[in-house]
Formats: C-alpha cells, sequence, structure tokens
C-alpha cells in the first residue's frame, strides 16, 4: 500500500468518517487498487472486467472520470444477489401465507389457485406464469397496514428455511456479489435494487443483508392507501398491482425514481434485459454483467428453458454486445458466506 | 471552536473527504452547534424548535438520538421552498409551452382550454382546478422522450422571467430554506423533496439550487413507456398521469420510495397536511413545521383563500399540534438570496 502522507492522510479521515457515519464510509477513489477486492472470484475475464471498469470511471484524471454523484448502479435481485430456485423465494413466501391464512378463507378450498395449493399441487396452482404468480402475492399481501406487512415479513423469514439447502433464505445470498456491492460502494458508487419482487418484501432485510437502505429499493409493488383508524395515520395494503417491475418496467422505473441512468446493471435473467440495454446506451463508458447459473452441484444450473430466470435474448445480446457473462461454476470460487473457511 | 486533537482530525476528515467526494460533505453530529446555522431566520420560536429538534435527534448520548440512516427530512416545494404565485411555476411553464406548440396545434383554437388560453384569458382556462391543470400539463408535458422534455425544461428556465419581479425562476428561491436544507444535511440528515410538482420539472434544476439529487426528489409523473428508435432505447413521455402526488398522495409516495417514515417534514399547504400527519405520528420525537405566507410586501400574504397553495385545516391543525408555524414576516429577515449584502 501507498504510504505517501496523503494516502495516510485520507486513510485516517475515511476511518473517521466511519466511525461518524456509522455505516459503511465512503473511500478514496483509488480502492480499486486494493489487494484483492473481490476474494471469492476466482480471476478470470470476469472479475478483470470488473475492476478495470471501475478503475476507468474513478481514477482521477481518467479521460472517463465520472463524479461520484452519477456513480449509480443497478442489481436485480432475483437470481442475481440471491437464488430463485426452485422458485422466486417471495413465492414460497406467499404459499406460506396462503397456508396461514387459509382457516380464514374457507372459500379457497374450492377456490383456485388457492384450491390446488392447499391440496400441495405447487406446479397446477403456477400454472398462469408470472402474472398468476403476482395475483397469489397480491391476494396474500394484501389487507394489512404497511407496519403489520413488514412484521409478517421479518416473523417469516427468522423462521422459514429453503426446502432443499434447510437453510435460512437470507444465508443464501451470492457472497461474490456483496463483495462486489461493497467494492463499487467503497469507490462511491450508490448501489440500488432493481427487482420484479416486492419493495416491501425486501426492505425489511436488504439494508442488512446487502448494505442497501429502503430508499435505494425499487420494486415491483401494490397499492397502498392512506386512512385514519383510530386518530393514528396507517397505509393499508390494497390487493390491486401499482407497478411491476420487469422487462420494460426496469427502465421506466430506474428513470421514475432514481432519474439518472446507471453507470452499471446487474442481472441474470432476460427480465433484466432493458436494464441492462438502457445502462448501456448511455454516453460514455457503462457497464452490464448477466450471472449465469452454470452450477447445478453447489447452486443451480438452467438459463433457456427455466420457468425462473429465464435467460435466452439476453445471453444472445451480451455476446453481442461484449456485455461480462459471470460463469458461476468457473468464476466463483464460493457461492454463499457460510461457505468460507 | 474547539481544537481539540480528535475536533481538528474530523475537519480535516471532512476536508478531504468533501475534496474527494465533490459534494456536501457529511459532517459530524455536533454541526448543530455551529455558529448561527441559519442566518437568515430572526431569532424567535420557529429558528430555535429547529435547532433544538437537531440537537436532540443528533447528540450522542441524547435519549432520542436517531442514527444517521434513519435522519430523513422532506420538503415540500412550490411555496414551501420556492413560491407558488401568482400560480405554480410548472403552470407558468406549461402556458409558454401552450404557445410555442400552439402553430402545430391549429384545432387548440377551438379546444378548451387551449382556446381560452391563447387568447390570454388565464383565469378561465384553469377554472377546473388542480385537475384541470395537470391536464393541461400533460398535453404540455408528453409527446417528447425524457431527455427531449429536459432540454426544454433547461431553456425555458434560462430565459424565462417571473411575471411581476421579473427575475429567473431559480433565483426566487427562498434563502432560509436553502440554510434549513444544508444545515439539516451538514447534521446527517438526507433531504427529499415530496412535492406535487412533476418531478421531470423539477429534477433538471433542483439538484444545482437546493443540493437535492435527482433520486430524493418525488413529485407527480406522468407514464413513460420504453421504446426502440432505431436501435437506441428512449423513454417516451405519455398523456397519462402515472401519480398524483398531493394530499394522501404524500404519505403514499414517500412509503412506496423512501419506504422509511420521515424525523422532519416542512410544508406550506393544506396539500402537505397528510405528509405531516405521517411524519409526526412516527414514533419518538418527529418535527413538523409549515411556512405560513404573510408578507405581502416581499413576497405574498395568503393562507385560507387561495387557489395556489391554500392552508386552512393544516394551520388548525398545526395549532392543535403544536407543529412550528413560519410567520415569513417575522421570523425571516430575506426572502430570497438575492437580497443578501
Amino acid at each position: 500500500m501507498n504510504s505517501k502522507p496523503i494516502t495516510r492522510y485520507l486513510t485516517a479521515a475515511l476511518t473517521v468518517l466511519a466511525l461518524v457515519h456509522g455505516g459503511p464510509a465512503f473511500s478514496a477513489s483509488t480502492s480499486h487498487q486494493n489487494h484483492n477486492p473481490l476474494p471469492s472470484w476466482n480471476d478470470g475475464k470476469a472479475k478483470q472486467a470488473i475492476i478495470a471498469f471501475v478503475a476507468q470511471v474513478t481514477e482521477p484524471g481518467s479521460p472517463d472520470f465520472v463524479p461520484p454523484a452519477e456513480r449509480i448502479a443497478v442489481f436485480d435481485n432475483d437470481g442475481t444477489l440471491w437464488p430463485e430456485q426452485p422458485m422466486y423465494f417471495q413465492v414460497l413466501f406467499a404459499l406460506d401465507r396462503v397456508k396461514a391464512l387459509a382457516p380464514q378463507h374457507p372459500e379457497w378450498k374450492e377456490t383456485e389457485p388457492f384450491a390446488s395449493l392447499l391440496k400441495g399441487d405447487v406446479k397446477g396452482a403456477l400454472a398462469g406464469g408470472k402474472r398468476a404468480i403476482l395475483d397469489i402475492i397480491m391476494t396474500t399481501h394484501a389487507g394489512n397496514t404497511t407496519e403489520e406487512f413488514e412484521t409478517i415479513v421479518k416473523d417469516w423469514l427468522a423462521k422459514a428455511r429453503h426446502p432443499t439447502t434447510n437453510r435460512p433464505y437470507t444465508d443464501m445470498v451470492y457472497q461474490p456479489m456483496l463483495e462486489v456491492l461493497d467494492y463499487l460502494r467503497a469507490n462511491g458508487f450508490k448501489t440500488f435494487i432493481v427487482s420484479g419482487g416486492g419493495i416491501e418484501f425486501m426492505r425489511p432485510w436488504v439494508e442488512d443483508v446487502y448494505g442497501v437502505p429502503p430508499e435505494q429499493v425499487i420494486g415491483s409493488s401494490i397499492k397502498v392507501e392512506y386512512e385514519m383508524r383510530d386518530g393514528e395515520p396507517v397505509l393499508v395494503r390494497l390487493p390491486e398491482l401499482d407497478f411491476y417491475d420487469d422487462k420494460e418496467g426496469k427502465p421506466v422505473a430506474i428513470h421514475q425514481q432514481i432519474g439518472r441512468r446507471p453507470l452499471a446493471a446487474f442481472g441474470n435473467s432476460d427480465g433484466d434485459l432493458q436494464m441492462l440495454q438502457w445502462t448501456t446506451a448511455g454516453k460514455g463508458p457503462r457497464f452490464a454483467l448477466y450471472v449465469h447459473h452454470t452450477d447445478a452441484e453447489r447452486e443451480w444450473a438452467y438459463d433457456r428453458e427455466s420457468s425462473f430466470g429465464r435467460l435466452d435474448k439476453g445471453l444472445e445480446e451480451a455476446r453481442e454486445n461484449g456485455w461480462t457473462v459471470v460463469d458461476m461454476k468457473e468464476d466463483w470460487n464460493l457461492i454463499y458466506p457460510h461457505e468460507a473457511k
């Protein structure tokens, strides 16, 4: 490490800042020179591409230097920061909600998709695709206040276990992507989640797990209504779609809620394609990365044929445009944080 | 100023940070002790209330200490950060757009509200109230890409002059409120605008003028659509309301886009009432402030009877709940930055 006075000064400054701020410190623009900032990444094209891009836009004096305020990075969640198999984790949450709510809804025994779900026929109930899933989600996610729902999500996450790994869902985040989030933030990037998942399903835990504050979480949403209950204002969740943050919806949400075009976008499916197109169509250097699920042993291997996280057209465009494609099996030396020794 | 080593170290750290970051540095939690942080405010209840609240939530060791990540402050724009007389400035922009677009729309000569507007009968055209205004805004604001619209707004702001002061609109921001924005940020608050005005009308200038980045601007919006034009993705603005950020809409937007309840809310009209209610209903100390337009000489004096920025019910609730009410005439020793000597 450089030991020039300015470097020492800077390090001291950032240490103090971290103490004062109580959160991840904004760090020097030379952080990308840190020794191995992405330890869970094997040396290879993907890792090199990430590091080279960060250097290109943050090196003072670089012709492609971008001021910190404009360093926006957007991340899909399902399949990009945590898995989406055997199905989106939020769907698994919704299925548990159906079971929990069933005693209050005797009519569900004869109403689809609930009847199939309650008989254990998940596949039949989900045959209607993403929109059908959203309908199930809306029914099981509405009718309570925003604060009640937050508690329901937290309680579920504390107890629920993944059907095949038997681990808490929040243990199943990708360690290499946690490192990318940290690395970008250490280089002055503001990291956002832009997910097809529900904002209120993500916000209760993503700050602790990913270091992304709630105001930087963009996702699908249902409508909420302001109401006075016993003189206290509450926001009540309605069974009505507000915004579906997938495909063309992603650049739209990025524009409406961030208002700047990202410098870098990370996804894993065709649902992220428009977000990557929109990002890379900006002027100057831009970065796009697809996580390709190639590791059937440590995670899952799927792309063109998958019901969840289908990656087909995106893979073609990545090849045509020279986007970075992560081969999970080859590029990541570990998948989950608990694998670290 | 304290000259203990830790203070000097901190000051050095923050100076470096400001250089590296290129933006306003996050500063120490003792900033509220700075000598007179609100120089355009006369000493009085309003100023004292602001300073006391900031001390209460930021003093280390205070029983009401709030971590920086949760220090969210929300500001209405029209009538709170800049004027809204003789009508919302965005309406004045829309009227200029009607004139500019009229040659391409011969049918407007016989269609209301355009026919009245083109004859100079602004009052008649706006008789339909806020919703009618939004319709005019949508018609004049749609049909272009988001990047084209940004240019239109910037060009207009550079040339347009206020009908009575003859000043550029962005010169007419309230100096005392700029000081509040700075003061809160210096104490670790994240400042958001939550306005009934259009997000795309505000974003091109509020970062320079208020120091609020685009991702912290919440407002009304029209729908945008993702489209490929000659192989390049664009977002096209549609003449359709996406979200109307007024009254009950404000707490809804705060929830959907910020996801945390603010600690402090600043408004000036009944359109801000629900935002202030929602803010102050949170646990622990909260702060709510109404700017009351009482200065007919230096600005405008209006409340219960005004078409723009009507303040009636809000004034009652402020009295009942002990919210801070700024008497512009008494509390502010100057209104606009150019009045400073």
